[in-house]
């Protein structure tokens, strides 16, 4: 199955500003990237590189003006959707490969430590492995009430008191749980269609989720929609969205208009159609 | 300068309890490791890794009944204080290296993004580079009161608030105002005996500082002692104390009694002495 | 001077909702209630006391369906602008009256306790009295950013990390600055139009400001203006805006619409026009 | 049933400080004060005044050296246990008394706005009235650690988080529960020996409890014993802790030691005993 995704952002600075975009596909995972293009208008030196987690991070400065940034993509797509494996069992902590042990501890949006007592409360009598994880989706996508526009990026603690987010916020919560129950779970974003699904009430934006570690391999969760879905491309992981953070600048250049768009597009697309 | 560093743990665990340690010498610095040991009583399986900042980590399984984990090293180290360069000069972003870039970010226990315009108000009209740090700093140093024993792991929000801490929070505090500041900064840990300054009035303790991206390095401070420092050797460098949790227990193993040794010993001497 | 203030809000309820209103003028202070007249459509039970801080409280029960309460006064203000005394000096702790002793004690949004030390940074150079409370309504004005319609009612510690809100937290920020600074702080909230200034650019609304208590008597102050205003007309007065609520439904009433005035209008003028 | 209750301070001051005391036995209540008695050494001014909550606060100001307050009362109380209502049942909104409805709102350490949703999930199922109270009780009983000699003052929602505390941190998270519930709760602070009960492994402190409105009248609760307590002597209620302080000083005197007592004594026991 083919997929068309990417984004354009406009912004307006009043100086030369250094940014960061993660908005890239991944190289790995179950997609592939058959095509891509990047467009910065007008043209401004840009730099790849790829980060401790292996997301593609860019490099470039807005320039003074209005700046443009456009990236395209097709992506080939398995068109299944994502594993369900209610035998997988939870892995005890001393059996967990050494990348996996960085994704148990608390990070900026996800303090584990805090909600500790709250995680335990939760989902300590259910069953040790996917159970848990599921019971841990269903909690956050039955308790949270999803908003829209909600401004502020909120802590894991502050959206578990609000119950309210957007689905950024509940993959933090989720993420949060997991880790408190001693499962390693990380942070996940990128594009998301509605492949399969009613098409959605808004305009299309990136998306969040989360995976964990079960058995002897990663499963992606998504609280927010918790149903398995078609066509998840991956833009990056990370223990949070601190370390996927889609566009970072350094300085006054603001964001006027952004535009994401993630859609099945025929065999044989090219991206000048 | 040959040194003697090293730490003994005493646990009493109801069950076996997976645990991880982040107490041993790092290969690299400006350190060397002369000879080092390591004994568990009793024998345990225990396994090092190397995670993503370099740092040796330790993976065993505490078991049940009292267990001591025991680590010893001499440590051949410059003589030298930490360096001191006034014109070391502020990296601009779009100049720093990929891998430097993460440690302007928040994390857990420094939420630069919470303490942004604190920190501008505090040391805007300080000049850029060295010299803005050295007044990060002093300000940590002249404001913050040391508590030997306060409990619980404080964020630099609080710590700011509170105005106490230990050495840990002065520099988490440190850290989150220089990455507010976009100066990349990165927690440091490990062991710092009283070589030339009077003695300690309290047991040795592992030590807590953080370094910085300036010109084209890193450079160590200090603000709890706020002064350059010889015999200063590297356990462990990160995002912040979550990244170098000394140790971590998965379970109800308790600390019973912690040790902790850092002197200047005479060349020649050897771990058996 | 003759003012016309008053409100309307609509609500629409799945259920009968007890309620609470703070909207009345108080019969206290400079003002002088003229006529006034309370509406509530379908008619409902309602009843009227008088809180703690003298207050006039509201209660009634919203019924199901769509429901209106609506208040109109008229009030004869001074036609003064609030007074300026600078060589107002500070009561000493131990000289303050019994009743102002409580506000210099934390509130909910207004914990004094956690920003003691930001207090005296910031405002511990200045001189005692009217010039450091000025100093403080400086500070707020000139670091605060308004953010009409944020949504979420934020303490004192987010709004002095944060810098932005509307005039409720500016007036939070600056009575926790008061307290700290043992200057009894309490917050005020009533209906002011924009007499003798230009129109505002935004709907009116309510207007929340503070008074703190300096030699002898409460001064008002307005750190949001920042500048001494006419028409002030105080609706009520308390720790913080926990105690001057607006309206308070315990429930599942929804409010649809709410209309705010505060005009000068001509003398002889009566409700019915 | 008489007993003899009173606290000895002992203030270290570099300078002549103003101070608040709370410890003076309340002249309401079920127990009946038979004498009491107030020294002072050296011997200072000293005010007391009864403020909005019924409370007697002394006002006094700690002179330069060393200083004692000493208070001394014998009261007789009922010999009754607190009472056990299980039948009384909780009061609507809109039929609870005027002056009960500030104890519903949220204060300094009693966020129940923070706490609302947490509150519903855990007693939302529970029958409303004393039953719903009880179960606030067993809950904060059963997770909650006591923990002698915890510094800082947390507010519920650490509480919460953190699941330990002393008597003061069970009373605010219980009252902030039944506040979040719809149920008046008020702080309650005073004397209470261990009178039918086996004596405590601890000296003797003052103690923290709550009580909430139920049907026409405020009933005692005390998450920390959880069991009905002979010769409960109030000093103070309030909104929390903030309300009934115990002492507050306003600049630099520092306690240097406290003593408090509240035991039963014989029928014909004078203060010169």
């Amino acid at each position: 199955m083919l997929c068309r995704v990417g984004c354009e952002f406009i912004y307006e600075a009043p100086a030369p500003t250094p940014a960061i975009a993660q908005v890239f596909v991944r190289p790995d995972g179950d997609h592939r990237i058959v095509a891509e293009r990047r467009g910065l208008e007008p043209e401004a030196a840009f730099r790849e590189f790829c980060d401790g987690f292996g997301n593609r991070v860019g490099r470039f400065v807005v320039p003074e003006g209005t700046f443009t940034l456009r990236y395209d993509a097709l992506v080939e797509v398995s068109g299944e959707p994502d594993p369900v494996v209610p035998e997988a069992p939870q892995t005890p902590v001393e059996e967990l490969p050494d990348e996996a042990l960085r994704f148990v501890l608390p990070s900026r949006y996800c303090q584990s430590d805090r909600l500790l007592s709250v995680a335990w409360d939760l989902f300590g009598e259910t069953e040790p492995g996917w159970a848990r994880v599921q019971a841990v989706c269903d909690w956050v996508h039955d308790n949270l009430t999803f908003m829209h526009g909600s401004v502020g990026l909120a802590d894991a603690v502050e959206v578990y008191l609000q119950r309210r987010g957007v689905c950024r916020d509940f993959a933090h919560l989720a993420v949060t749980f997991c880790r408190a129950l001693n499962i390693p779970a990380r942070y996940g974003f990128g594009y998301m269609g509605d492949i399969g699904v009613p098409p959605m009430d808004a305009p299309m934006d990136f998306h969040a989720w989360f995976e964990v570690f079960l058995g002897e391999r990663w499963y992606t969760f998504d609280c927010h929609h918790n149903t398995p879905r078609i066509g998840r491309i991956f833009v990056g992981r990370g223990r949070d969205a601190v370390d996927v953070a889609m566009l970072t600048t350094f300085g006054a250049a603001a964001l006027q208009r952004m535009t994401v768009w993630a859609d099945e597009v025929p065999e044989g697309t090219t991206l000048d159609d």
